[in-house]
């Protein structure tokens, strides 16, 4: 018996495969992998399977997979929906251990088409076998010259190898990238399309390519996240052996959300929960198309910065005016060179100002001037990445490499280079070089803010006691949806205080607080109790026990049916805040946590902070400086000062919520009263709802 | 005597050049216009003037402009500071009409240079002559090839003829811009270079080129304005000649605006006024490099849109859904097809949904359905402009041919066409033939966005009554800086209201006001009353008197030497929002109105709205929408309405200050009430500042 290739080899560098479907019409897609196999010189077996013919491009074709007289590694399927499962189950009999499927008519179509996919993948995993797509376009091994795939670009392209792979949501943009990366000098490992990830999933895919030995840097196109957790698992090991991880992922925009998922079936959240996931895991986000690979070499051999500074050097100011305008507005600090550099310049002879570009004046840039003082800006650590602006000198790719190499021989932080007029060779210079170029403006600027905002991994946190007492709050309650006063009691349990209250059944009940007082009806049958005038605030103390038999009268007219459990007195309580911290599982990512400004302040400012839960305090406290209208709790103009210790304190807590066992899916406190600075926080309403007991 | 050409005709189309400073050298600067225009085929004369050769490249030289024995139509300048006025006084002499100075050294070096820059252009009036500079990279005339330039690109481009014309204030982009655009189909008529703009200036550029014929599209790089005025008249005139102004300017961010500035000595100020110039006077803005080229065949013959509409068609989803995520991110609204357009394609077997993105199965997108459907979003109304998405077959040329002009012939509304894989060719094919190609997803959403943004010059208003009693209630002012209470007056003169109030001079005097009130010392001799103790709020009516003494006692103890004119009582007046109202003239662009929150608001939350003052009711509405905080108050939430109507009306009064003969510099309400709908609005507190009475 012939002994199967390991998954990653049979996926990715199969010694023999099967073209179900092939034809050998050069008009149809079906042709393509044959021809592209072919043209490429693939070293392995090709066994194109159609019934209907004899031959295809020289090759004997056979009626089916059981008639192939030798071990199939790959299965790659380009026949009909209809005909896939009868395709798989053959597979399983014999034993291939994978199979790509080119086919469509799967999830991306709805409901039908899912259920049809979900018999597939059931047919696979009983048959042992794994399935790249449905609805792909399949995978190409450049070093390896194993071109699997119906992308119609690689008709037209070389293959050039290096270190760059790219696992794509998307199939055809694999093809826009390798054409428009290859031309500018830049090499690839592997490329894969995982179209409806009905069973292999980007996170997967991304783990094989950690172990790739020709894979120095993994690029993601994404349209959603289907295996969060194995992705993270896979940046987090590519990230421990230095290899960069970048993510262009759609979704920006709620039309772009849309648009990137109708066609694979996919749901996607707010883009701050992508930005969350990446920022958690160490991967690096860019927002520009050709960012995704200029980038490569700006990344690849160095750590996330320490800051978020850069330095801009330049012989065109015009032009790099252009980058350091949109740093500056994507936030980056764009840094004049400080005093040591100026000094060790001017040792030189060379003179700068601590201007935030250095501009050289015309003809002030060769001589040595030029290289000179960029190796000093990336020796120096007054800043942490350097771009460099090339003017019509870029049209002449050895004035270049005469003034870049020459300092970037050091590499002790990334450089980026951006070329002002039309110089494709100097750009495809550079990048074979190993020097990150960069087309426009904007993809450098882009590119440079990326790694700027490049974090490692958030280290994982060891669980605290606060999640026990969660747990041992949460064990008396049998309901789903908590009531206020039990979700209450979970928050004080995780630590955050919540404002004194007490149920009560009638008016002749004593109170034993101090008013004013939020007067509240307690019953589950209620809904939007606010709305229907079963809440009522800044009741004084001598108007409490009136305000409670009015309110059990009006409830027993308005609502004869509902049951009521009394009403909930509670001390009103003011601060100088009122924010939103809430707890969720992402469909997408998992368990995170939110921080919003509270009340109508919620729908007018924007600034929410988003994060992997559960977060430290340090991480907390990251999330208050990103909600900007919180800055006026911080100092800000002689404003009195908010507790924001006890706030990211209270974030922290309510992060917490990720790792208690009994699985909460949703939580929110709203409002968090913040008080001065030293008087703490308090919730004032909260609700929190628990997972179905037999959910997974 | 030799009659001198024309202005235009001398500085764009010159029969005759003197080029003083030429070198042999071929590695200095001073030696590439004569042999650009040798290389070029100018059909001028060109006289190298250098006292220190005989000849240089086969032409004779002469030692000075004197000894040139025929008249000259142009001199290009490039000797050092020192040695340029003693040529401009020659050149005035001989009745040359233009110089252009590369030389550099002037305004660009700080106050010294600024003088020096200021004598030059005083000698040169005095003598009747305009100069082009100093400090710029000179002009190309592609249609008569005439590259009248030291910029290098020129060293290896060939000059493609075409209806784009640049002024730019970077010389060294213009070579950029050249390269790339030419590369990519996209020709030219004039490429000018402005330098320090110490005469002849962006607007006076542009307003020549909207007479010259061979310029179709005008667009300007800018670091600044200094003839906004002129400018403004240009772009007015361009667009009632359909010739559209499209413009890239630096200063989206504080350290842009820094950079974009400090080598040509300029000031500029916040983008928002830039971008109020901008829509004013009917130019449109792109934000990113090659936008700027790669959208002209998208705007030309088109008027702009009626609204944000645009429609996106593609047989490649992962990439129309870059540029789609990125639409919306801008802010335009991507529609999917109307039912109109849904029925018209079903009668033609062609099956469309309504999503915002029309995405056709591979291999449904040939046989001319896809033309098909262009030309049908291109004819239909519920869409202002189209883009297409073109994936890999557009390395085919032809294939775009079919596809895409079949549909374009119509030129209903603009068409934006992406191409996904790498694809020079079939972009210079479709520029060369009238179709805007874009080379990124980013380049080609930003231009889409900034057609849809794209106004028509907004009509200048008519003179209004208001403005007369402004110039009536400051006829009895002789003070720069009015008091609360003289700028209160010319606000409400204008017909904004404020609140009620009297000055008091002791606790004797009556007080027919109803509290609570603010009590306010009334002195200019003491600043930042607030923060001295000088004011008083929310005081009761009880308290007033009492108020009144101590305030006055303090006052005494605390400022002994300063002039106390009285005590002012002011009614308190509470509404649902506080705004501040702006007017300033800026130095840049001139008058301008502003909008924003008021109080810590202001502070907090981002958007201003900023217009070109004076503006009608319906822009001062428009500014309303601009500042997302205020939407509190038109409905949202069912929270109370704010007397918005009142707002558009006070915002259209303070602007009406452009209009007032004696200069107003300054004037801001701070805060103004907005109080329920009906209501009206109230300024609490204001300052009105003149302008010296000798300024010019």
């Amino acid at each position: 018996m012939t002994i199967s290739a390991s998954l990653p080899k049979a996926l990715l560098q199969p010694a023999s495969i099967a073209l179900v479907g092939a034809s050998a019409d050069l008009k149809k897609n079906n042709s393509r992998p044959q021809r592209f196999l072919k043209r490429f010189g693939y070293e392995g077996r090709v066994f194109p399977i159609n019934p209907g013919r004899e031959e295809i491009f020289g090759e004997r074709a056979y009626p089916d997979l059981g008639a192939v007289p030798a071990q199939i590694d790959h299965v790659f399927v380009m026949v009909p929906a209809a005909a896939a499962p009868a395709v798989i189950d053959q597979a399983c009999e014999l034993k291939i251990p994978v199979a790509t499927l080119f086919t469509a008519g799967f999830a991306e179509l709805g409901e039908e088409g899912l259920k049809r996919q979900r018999d597939l993948v059931a047919r696979a995993r009983e048959g042992g076998m794994r399935i790249l797509g449905p609805n792909c376009m399949g995978m190409v091994n450049v070093h390896d010259r194993i071109p699997l795939t119906v992308n119609a670009v690689i008709e037209r392209e070389t293959l050039v190898p290096g270190p760059v792979s790219l696992v794509s949501q998307s199939g055809s943009v694999i093809g826009s990238i390798l054409s428009r990366a290859q031309a500018r000098g830049v090499g690839f490992s592997k490329l894969i399309s995982v179209g409806n990830e009905a069973d292999l999933g980007v996170g997967e895919l991304a783990n094989m390519l950690v172990d790739d030995k020709d894979t120095g840097a993994i690029l993601l196109f994404l349209e959603t996240f289907r295996d969060a957790d194995r992705l993270a698992a896979a940046a987090r090991r590519a990230y421990a052996v230095a290899k960069p991880v970048i993510a262009y992922k759609l979704g920006r925009s709620g039309v772009g959300r849309r648009v990137a998922t109708s066609h694979t079936g996919a749901m996607t959240g707010l883009d701050e929960i992508a930005n969350a996931f990446f920022r958690e895991h160490g991967i690096m986000r860019v927002d520009t198309f050709e960012g995704l690979f200029e980038c490569v070499q700006l990344v690849m051999r160095h750590k996330p910065p320490r800051g978020r500074r850069v330095s801009v050097v330049t012989g065109t100011g015009g032009a790099a005016a252009m980058v350091v305008d949109r740093l500056g507005a994507l936030g980056a600090d764009v840094v004049g060179p400080s005093p040591e550099v100026i000094a060790a310049l001017r040792a030189k002879h060379i003179e700068v100002s601590d201007a935030p570009l250095i501009d050289l004046p015309m003809g002030q840039s060769d001589g040595g001037r030029y290289s000179t003082i960029l190796s000093t800006l990336l020796a120096s650590d007054h800043t942490d990445a350097v771009v460099s602006v090339i003017g019509s000198s870029a049209q002449n790719p050895q004035t270049i490499v005469d003034r870049v190499f020459a300092a970037n021989h050091r590499d002790d932080k990334p450089l980026a280079v951006f070329l002002a007029p039309r110089a494709d060779d100097a750009l495809a210079h550079l990048q074979k070089n190993g020097v990150a170029s960069f087309r426009t403006p904007e993809s450098c600027a882009d590119a440079v803010n990326a790694y700027l905002n490049w974090h490692a991994p958030v280290e994982r946190l060891a669980v605290t006691p606060e999640v026990a007492q969660a747990q041992q709050a949460l064990r008396g309650i049998a309901s789903e949806r908590l009531t206020e006063r039990e979700a209450a009691t979970v928050f004080r349990a995780l630590g955050i205080p919540s404002a004194r209250c007490r149920i009560v059944q009638s008016a002749a009940d004593p109170i034993d607080l101090t008013g004013p007082f939020a007067v509240k009806l307690v019953s589950p049958d209620v809904p939007h109790k606010t709305e229907a005038g079963m809440v009522k605030i800044d009741v004084p103390s001598e108007r409490v026990t009136a305000e409670v038999t009015e309110l059990l009268t009006r409830a027993g007219e308005k609502f004869p049916k509902a049951a009521v459990h009394g009403v909930m007195i509670q001390e009103m309580e003011r601060g100088l805040a009122e924010v939103i911290v809430g707890f969720r599982r992402d469909p997408e990512v998992g368990p995170i946590v939110m921080l919003a400004m509270g009340g109508i302040a919620a729908e007018l400012t924007k600034g929410m902070a988003v994060r992997i839960a559960p977060v430290s305090i340090e991480t907390a406290r990251g999330m208050i400086e990103d909600v900007p209208a919180l800055c006026a709790l911080a100092g800000f103009r002689n404003l009195p000062r908010g507790d924001l210790n006890a706030l990211a304190h209270a974030i922290r807590a309510m992060s917490l919520l990720a790792a208690v066992e009994r699985r909460v899916t949703d939580a929110e406190i709203n409002p968090l009263i913040v008080k001065p600075d030293g008087d703490g926080v308090v919730a004032v309403d909260g609700l929190l709802v628990m997972a179905q007991a037999v959910s997974p």
